[in-house]
């Protein structure tokens, strides 16, 4: 494969390797540097001195003696610095703001989750409370002496890349809300790099991480269904960010009327209000907003073991509507891995059978093109987990960008 | 943005820089040694030796004196040199079997169709036949003392990526033919690379080279209709290369049988049969599968120009349904661009309309998320186009794959 696109000199050179080295680092786990050199085809002399870089700007350190070799001078290990940077992920939903703090290791920092009705709230005050959890995560990270790599926002809706506007969030009830430069403003015009996203986009980044195909899929459902690819790799933004609106693809009956304000909607058959609409009456308490929806779908789970029809029924009736609109993901994109997200996942060990049994008759290719189905175990934190990796990736792929420490 | 993903050494950087500087003369056109030197940020005496050394490998040459200079010594411009190398690219479909070899520069050295009825043919002898083809395109490419940078052929159907088998092509009737190896053999096991790809896709890269938007989806309509997906400037291929098959989206209402055997396919409202059933009775000749489609097709406008109601209304339908389902791919994929090709490019003028106003009724973001809809003039060679220039890009990506001439 080529390096392409841009004319590169030696400093150029130099960034790609330090990258290729803390990648391999990252990717295979602590190694001496002769083991690196012969692994990337480096020279010896050009690992040491790229090394000596990395472990100066507080990427790699020192770790203990290589006892793997039997024979020879012993290598020292060099391994993963986890504690000079970090990488921020935010979210705000329909019913709560989160944030998480995430090491170059991947481990978790700072971690905080709470309840809002941000609909009833409005975008102003909602933004107030959403910066000052946002500082609580920064102010974690300066304490422990540690380099702010950037902080990633997500949001449930459309999100114009360029400029971080929030075009419009149906389940919110938000319009053209700048949220990157609200966002900028409360926070004292910060210097770390500010991005906005869409959440669906920021839990698939996650399940990527976690799973490593290059090709997938992931539905996130909750009362929105949001979508995401990664295909060859790469995220699929689309023209202007707005790619993976899957939860509106014309192919419900009409009926039931969307958050969008349509019918037809593949959301208004597959989202959490339509399991519940199908599996319960009016007054039934696990259709009660207010109350947890972890909470909630745990008791869909208690029927649904205990062998409830009428929850059975509906859980089959999901499960077939969802592998109607995943043959045509599947059609079109040819995932190797359709991941589960949301409340898909929790139920997914009643959705799948159904599921699979439409994607595979409804799919051109053979056997459904290869395409597995798995849950992700990420639950409702994939969001702020892909914010804070975005941020990391930054460093992985220039380490270059933050100041020798 | 940084190069990444591999260990790089200064043969990497130099090839790296020959591409640069091979497409930055193919993009922008003839100019001086000194004028690549200021555009490309590398230093003059680098520019001379990298165009030293394309010029030995036969892709650039000696151009004209610079006139556009009006102080200083005039420089001798650099342009690309098409005569040194071809791309081939040949094509199996329905009804006809075509070729097409491609200077660098774009300019066509050769050109055939021959009208065959693959179908009744059956593999064996098409195969035959389809290697005459080839083999007339690459002695057209030798009599001109010109390298073969390769040869692709495109295929309606599912194409395995890795082996270049032909899985699955409902509309020839074919299944399991490996098309790669089969093509090798009768070629005389060839040293130039060949490769097998989807038809859709390669006329999808035509259509990408033409136009210059890095997120495109092409919708090609025949009897089937196939489609392509360009995103962030890379085609979308899928875990095993079954990506981009828009035709077998169940959104239609149950009726008519698709050539794939399922009801509900998008093909059985907007592919060509569905047009011709609403539009013409059934002796009708414009029905007549055995006169070529682009006269058949002038059939079709002549009537819609006469203001012919069941033509119009047909057109209509037809229109409403390619928004229905188009509406599916812009909220996946957000392209900048959906273009017609096929025979939805040669009736866009009826097309469109309904089509656009079904698009922007269903997407969610607001004004169909921006994308415009366009006619590919390229018509049914685009596919042997795409074909060609695959081969070249790789030239253009890596100028030192082929032998100094």
């Amino acid at each position: 494969m080529a390096i392409r696109g841009v004319a590169a000199d030696h400093v150029t050179l130099r960034r790609n390797n330090l990258s290729v080295v803390l990648r391999h680092v990252h990717d295979l786990g602590p190694r001496s540097r002769a083991r690196i050199a012969e692994e990337t085809g480096l020279n010896k002399a050009t690992v040491s001195s790229l090394v000596a870089e990395l472990v100066d700007r507080g990427l790699l350190r020192e770790g203990s003696a290589d006892s793997s070799r039997a024979l020879g001078r012993p290598g020292q290990l060099v391994e993963l610095d986890g504690t000079g940077v970090c990488g921020v992920g935010a979210e705000i939903n329909v019913d709560y703001l989160a944030v998480v703090a995430l090491d170059l290791t991947g481990n978790v920092v700072f971690e905080k989750r709470v309840p809002v009705d941000v609909a009833h709230l409005g975008p102003d005050t909602t933004l107030d409370r959403f910066a000052e959890l946002v500082q609580e995560a920064v102010a974690a990270v300066h304490a422990r002496q540690g380099q702010l790599a950037g902080v990633t926002l997500a949001v449930p809706g459309l999100v114009e890349g360029e400029t971080g506007e929030l075009k419009l969030a149906p389940n919110l009830g938000w319009t053209e809300v700048s949220v990157a430069k609200e966002m900028r403003a409360r926070l004292g015009e910060p210097t770390y790099p500010l991005h906005v996203e869409n959440e669906a986009n920021l839990a698939t980044l996650a399940a990527y991480a976690e799973l490593r195909e290059h090709d997938l899929v992931l539905l996130t459902g909750a009362v929105g269904v949001g979508g995401g690819v990664v295909s060859g790799g790469q995220l699929l933004r689309g023209a202007h960010g707005y790619s993976g609106e899957v939860g509106h693809m014309p192919v419900a009956p009409p009926g039931q009327t969307c958050g969008c304000g349509r019918t037809g909607c593949w959301e208004t058959v597959v989202g959490l209000t339509a399991l519940l609409r199908k599996a319960t009456d009016r007054d039934d308490p696990v259709r009660d907003p207010s109350l947890d929806v972890e909470q909630r779908l745990a008791g869909i789970v208690q029927r649904a073991e205990a062998g409830d029809v009428r929850t059975l029924d509906a859980l089959k009736d999901v499960g077939t509507w969802l592998g109607i609109g995943g043959a045509i993901l599947v059609n079109i994109l040819n995932p190797a891995v359709l991941v589960l997200g949301g409340y898909f996942a929790v139920l997914g060990p009643w959705l799948e059978e159904p599921l699979e049994k439409a994607l595979r008759g409804r799919v051109l290719a053979p056997e459904g093109g290869g395409c597995r189905v798995v849950r992700s175990d990420l639950g409702f934190g994939a969001a702020v987990r892909g914010g804070a990796q975005i941020c990391l990736d930054q460093v992985f792929a220039d380490p270059t960008q933050l100041g020798e420490s």
